[in-house]
């Protein structure tokens, strides 16, 4: 048996989501499907996280064990074949039989797309969420500044989740304007079940002055979900890179 | 009557390109059928360019004369409440009752977009040319500047096509990489039918070698169709501006 590490892209907008799940088509399914075609073998397929439905990938990393002698190129080409458009493989490679995409991952990075121009935007249909009022992009980014650094951010994370620390250090949180496109941009060392989708919903509450600018530490303070701001649409945000060692 | 002048974004995906046909839905028609409903009186909408099936636009422009009260926003967020998700109207001015947006037009530009990644890239399924034969970017954009200037374009106009004036200056003709994605970025005074496409199919058949380094001299030189590389896919092209005056 060989350990495979998968990077796949896939738009989320079709899937419920990565996990596979009894209510509709998920990522995983439909990769496992392939590998399935292709090997002959059924394989469970262990990914770096759990996306939710819209939510899109630009580097999703995963990993199976097989003993089909495919590797490299021809594997993904082999894969690509039998994925539907909105999923591909980027790139296989072989690891450690102890390797775990999720526990050995150091880092992630997700960007958040939102549209603020009057009018909606076709190109942006499914990757962004459209905001047609103007936004203080210099003052979302004045506060996503108190993101930085190392929180109990039990208040950015779903209620219902079940994890039990929920302490995470975020290293990176910029709010970017490109013309009437606002990226938010977030890396961490990890990630609680919403939290980008909260943290966003927050900094969009604070520049429609329904939170003050200086909310963010006193949401902290409060540790509760209920403090916080609304959670953003799923189909605006990205996972756009997995960091390991 | 007012001259109204609108700008459009599309993603041509699911067009017979622009201009009404027997054959398909084309977004001239999906326009006339939203300015129909929301002015109650069907109006004939003049284009900027008769754009392929499969062609997207980022600014495509317009124009219909109309007694209807609504300018400006409140007429475009009237439009895209009635239009499909692929086509949107940006914006809406009012213009002199003889403007013209095709022969008023100075120029335009296109981009085409090539994926030159070894593997598919869902994100760019509609609207990029996948290449996977790594691409010599710098020997493309080399070649592109022999485009440069005022030269007889008829070997690069689709055989079949009426016009009779083939001659065009372009402005701008650039090859440039970010990572896998590599963009043709053209500027003209005007464009021949599939004109940038088969500048684009020849500057692909210059790198990968079926067509000499300074063929595109000769070609003008020669001065028939046959002489030109092939036609490059509709869906990377993408019409990104036009500009008046």
């Amino acid at each position: 048996m060989t350990r495979l590490f998968l990077t796949l892209r896939y738009r989320g907008t079709n899937y419920h989501g990565w996990q596979v799940q009894p209510n509709g088509v998920t990522v995983q399914e439909t990769l496992q499907d392939a590998i399935e075609t292709v090997t002959g073998v059924r394989a469970g397929v262990i990914g770096c996280s759990r996306t939710d439905a819209g939510v899109h990938a630009e580097k999703f990393c995963c990993t199976f064990d097989t003993e089909c002698p495919l590797r490299g190129e021809r594997l993904a080409l082999a894969l690509n074949a039998n994925l539907p458009f909105d999923v591909a493989v980027s790139d296989v490679r072989e690891v450690a039989a102890d390797f775990h995409p999720r526990y050995d991952a150091r880092g992630k990075r997700y960007i958040y797309r939102i549209w603020n121009g009057r009018q909606r935007n076709p190109f942006y249909e499914e990757n962004a969420v459209h905001i047609a009022v103007p936004l203080d992009d210099a003052k979302m980014n004045a506060a996503a500044k108190d993101f930085l650094g190392k929180h109990d951010f039990a208040p950015f994370c779903a209620a219902g989740s079940s994890v039990e620390d929920t302490v995470r250090t975020v290293s990176r949180c910029d709010v970017e304007r490109d013309g009437d496109l606002v990226t938010v941009t977030v890396e961490a060392d990890g990630f609680l079940y919403n939290m980008v989708r909260i943290m966003v919903g927050t900094l969009l509450d604070i520049a429609g002055g329904r939170l003050a600018e200086d909310a963010i530490p006193a949401i902290f303070e409060q540790n509760v979900r209920e403090a916080a701001g609304t959670t953003a649409p799923a189909k605006g945000l990205t996972l756009q890179d997995v960091f390991y060692d």
